[in-house]
């Protein structure tokens, strides 16, 4: 089974689109996880044990372990043990952002799908296709490229315009479907099927055109919540003709909320109300 | 002191502008290393004692120790307490390609700065500075932001042109120095001087344009050796007026010679030469 199946089956199944980002920044912990032997580990567990039923995905950023050192990721290799143990069919996101050139991509690769055992992991776009090819190869993998970003400065460089498109379109149209691209044959980002692209819940203009130009693709949409995006409209844009094709992140405003599993359900909730209203 | 001014400092000192990457990937090890206790430290110490009197920078690819989990990140970090340790004015450079929104950054930043103590990390520039502000307020640390790669590949989106500039040389204005960018106040990227560039070895041309743009910012350069570039050509363009600006990066063709030091000291010689003649 390809992962993206493995994501859409779990979606179907539960009926949820809702990711949950694992940012369990030590800092933030409350007070009676701090002190034990593995805090973050502990902290997943209980929002896990709080989350699951209404959650798709798992999104777990690299930042908030590695801040650690080698003990914070000692606890995220044994959060996705735990989660690969308890909830085999939730699909996992390494939020890694990471993208180097051909040779050393092969050893990100261990470390992300091989050791961690993720289904999928971000990507920067910025060297393009060729440097990234191992990740693309790896069919059973999911490999989700950064497209148009959540964060307010995100047309710096991705709005630039080229013979009046974008940069984000043109990274979407390069990476979704390689027989639909400009460059035509030799840009093959999605031979495999096995890519995904990042959205922003804060530019729902410009979701609307890359669901436009990619066809079906999933997108993982960060931005929901805190950040300023609006869920009704981005299920408005953004549901593929499946009504899937979306996955909804949220990390602080669940795992920080004083009942996690209350704003879980709550959000879960409003993903059902705007999926039968599109 | 600013660690640009450390880098160019010891490069004085020694009269050498060669980084030395130690990409310790375990699978390429010598035998004798790998069933050592911590064979990437081990390994490490002895390439440093091996090359460290030619040696200005010392470059880590993250990659090659989180390959190897928990266990890898340890011997990244007893790497970096010796070189800190041992050789406290060689310039060091986390390899690891980030780049995410601001809050997360920080965390990278933590592990990146603060825990390892490294003096730079090389940053992905999609997100826009916006995004990566957190790295660039760090006065006392290096931001190293990809403008143009040395893969085979790197045009497919850098080459992309916006009113006939391509994206890596908007790339390197944005960054470069805030009140010579077409973007104007708001774009300062370089406010704290403490910004450089990564400019591929393979792109002699593009590396001329873009000293032309930046005055005498310091590039890291890849791509020397195996990937092709020629040193003399790159020691032509790349220089800057004080006969410096140039990081000049070499790993496997160094650290898994038959005779590091040799080929270290080889390298340093041809610095040398190229860099009279220049």
């Amino acid at each position: 089974m390809n992962s993206i199946e493995k994501y859409n089956q779990r979606a179907e199944k539960i009926n949820s689109l809702l990711c949950v980002g694992l940012d369990s920044d030590f800092e933030k912990l409350p007070e009676r996880f701090k002190s034990l032997e593995f805090p973050q580990l502990e902290f997943n567990k209980w929002i896990i044990g709080e989350v699951h039923e209404y959650t798709a995905a798992f999104k777990l950023n690299s930042a908030f372990y590695e801040a650690r050192g080698d003990r914070g990721i000692k606890e995220l290799k044994m959060t996705m043990e735990y989660i690969v143990k308890n909830h085999p069919d939730i699909f996992t996101i390494m939020d890694a952002k990471r993208a180097d050139i051909g040779n050393t991509n092969k050893s990100y690769i261990s470390a992300i799908f091989d050791w961690l055992d993720f289904d999928a992991v971000t990507l920067h776009p910025y060297l393009g296709q060729e440097a990234v090819q191992p990740f693309l190869d790896r069919k059973d993998k999911v490999s989700i490229v950064l497209c148009k970003t959540s964060n307010k400065g995100a047309g710096e460089f991705q709005d630039l315009e080229i013979d009046n498109k974008p940069l984000w379109q043109i990274v979407a149209e390069n990476i979704s479907l390689g027989h639909n691209t400009a460059m035509g044959e030799t840009k093959k980002w999605n031979k495999n099927k096995n890519c995904m692209l990042v959205v922003g819940a804060t530019y729902p203009e410009e979701m609307k055109k890359i669901r436009k130009i990619t066809g079906d693709m999933t997108f993982l949409v960060p931005g929901i919540g805190i950040q300023g995006g609006d869920l009704r409209v981005v299920m408005k844009v953004g549901l593929n003709s499946e009504g899937l094709g979306l996955i909804i992140n949220s990390s602080r405003d669940i795992i920080f909320a004083e009942n996690p599993r209350k704003e879980a359900e709550k959000l879960r909730n409003e993903i059902r109300k705007h999926k039968d209203v599109s």
